[in-house]
């Protein structure tokens, strides 16, 4: 959302400081997602008469977790079943919070809800795609050190042969090749090959171990063909974006918990079940006409003020009548 | 250890099986660190007679926690009071778990030891030099950022005066570019300078958002000597390390929850206060003679065998007597 431009995290330097309500003053909210329920929160507790029209029969919106026994209808019709064994949880929504979101990691504290590292960059994971490595999973450290192997080696031979005399002066040129040959690996001829230091990065045939066969035996870089081709640098770059570097963070649980912990704030407030279908503003206050879903029955609410979450793709579809 | 040689855990590939101990055979396990606790442990369930010496008061050797409350008191004689707050623990010890130590993992599960991620690589954390930047800490990110960017622009450069045409055939030429153009986030020159996109990788001076004030603006990044001066290069490659990479873990609570589960297994066969002075192997066993420290009394104890953990810098000080 951050990198969308839809929120402000970074500006976040404590909860808004909301006073001086109207007595009796009212606000309908539409939607319990965890932007409706802190709306609502927070004007209940500036001393509104606060509501909330919720569509589905949960609070959390988009802040959702699917265990083993839920099932889910999707708007096609096909039903979902989840049988995940117990402990086990899916988040089709949200699944992992940036350091930065500052505001959603404050009301996390406020309201309870523990956290626990999300590991978004995992070096020992595979990286597969079906065109590259003749189709077979390779493990991201091994391309990833062979790729900055790979492009020192070039670079080192570059200053070497003086072919960037213009650009270094003699002293960044000593530094840079010490950086290259420390940073890539490369061995004395500053070149980047097979061997027990390299291994000690990118993983080795053999590890090193005590016993009778204690004795490590490197592995097998990968050329510089290779690791172009796959555009493995894509994959190392994914985790260099500001928004995906570590360390973020999930609830422990499922990020549900961050919904249920909302609506344990404003359980009162909120009405399920309830398809807004039009909302009017006029000279006095707004009001909301909704379909109570289980029942068909319309309904009428009306107050000073609305506060619609509703996505701008559901909100297209209403009837709208905003001066 | 695994660096070291000391140690072989990516062949475990489950416990030992040990079956057919001589009926009545004993063992006695010095040490009631993890080693030697896990020896017993293994030992006992084969149907030897083990027991446990060790000299301090507490299970688990290095593997150890301080919390609020505890009190050392160091060789020289200095004794540190801990006052964390409650919830806090510092590991003086082994303070985190690579994911190939399958051995020591396989017993956490087994022993109901709860792991949680151990955060090794903070893109956000500060580097600190007082060489370099002014004295200034720098965020990782920042500095790795443009460490990239400068040497991909240079080789980019390399690479267009043709300058390593020899080693480059006119297809990886162009894959390169490619590479290095999105990899290092060149601009369009091929040069890397502030920018948004580059901001989106090391960071923003005002990060983007919503409201009045949503439009963000670039960092300055930092020149390509800046970035060679501090040996910041040295700091990224520690963690392409094999045994420092993402992900590792660490027991939730603090790291002597292991040697707590461990000792919860042979509680029964552990002597403490049992300061070992001297190991003596003959025709039909080994004596162990040891002091028990409160009471100063001289004791000895016989077994057919003896598994030694005690370190050899201790161990080199006492009367060993063996064949």
């Amino acid at each position: 959302m951050t990198a969308l431009g839809h929120a402000a995290p970074t500006t976040f330097s404590g909860p808004p400081r909301l006073t001086g309500a109207r007595k009796g003053a009212s606000v309908i909210v539409l939607g319990a997602g965890l932007a409706g329920m802190l709306a609502a929160y927070e004007l209940a507790k500036a001393g509104y008469k606060v509501q909330i029209l919720e569509y589905q029969t949960r609070p959390g919106g988009r802040n959702w977790s699917l265990r083993g026994g839920d099932s889910y209808t999707e708007v096609g019709g096909a039903t979902q079943k989840v049988a995940f064994a117990p402990g086990n949880y899916l988040n089709p929504g949200p699944w992992r919070i940036p350091y930065h979101h500052r505001g959603l990691l404050h009301y996390c504290q406020q309201f309870g809800v523990a956290l626990e590292p999300f590991i978004q960059l995992n070096h020992n994971a595979y990286v597969h795609s079906s065109k590259a490595f003749g189709g077979k999973p390779q493990r991201y450290r091994e391309v990833a050190v062979d790729f900055k192997g790979h492009i020192s080696e070039l670079l080192a031979k570059a200053v070497n042969q003086n072919a960037l005399d213009d650009k270094l002066t003699k002293e960044d040129r000593e530094r840079l090749l010490e950086a290259l040959r420390g940073w890539g690996v490369l061995d004395k001829n500053m070149a980047y090959s097979s061997s027990l230091k390299v291994s000690a990065q990118r993983g080795y045939d053999h590890a090193p171990g005590g016993g009778v066969d204690g004795a490590p035996t490197p592995s097998q870089i990968f050329g510089l063909k290779d690791v172009l081709d796959p555009k493995i640098w894509n994959t190392m770059s994914f985790y260099f974006n500001y928004v995906m570097q570590t360390t973020m963070f999930q609830p422990v649980g499922g990020m549900d918990m961050i919904g249920k912990a909302f609506a344990r704030q404003v359980r009162n407030l909120i009405t399920y079940n309830a398809k807004v279908t039009k909302i009017a503003q006029g000279e006095n206050g707004v009001t909301i006409t909704y379909q109570d879903i289980p029942s068909n029955a319309v309904r009428e609410v009306k107050a000073d003020w609305c506060v619609c979450t509703i996505p701008a793709s559901i909100l297209s579809q209403l009837d709208v009548q905003v001066s």
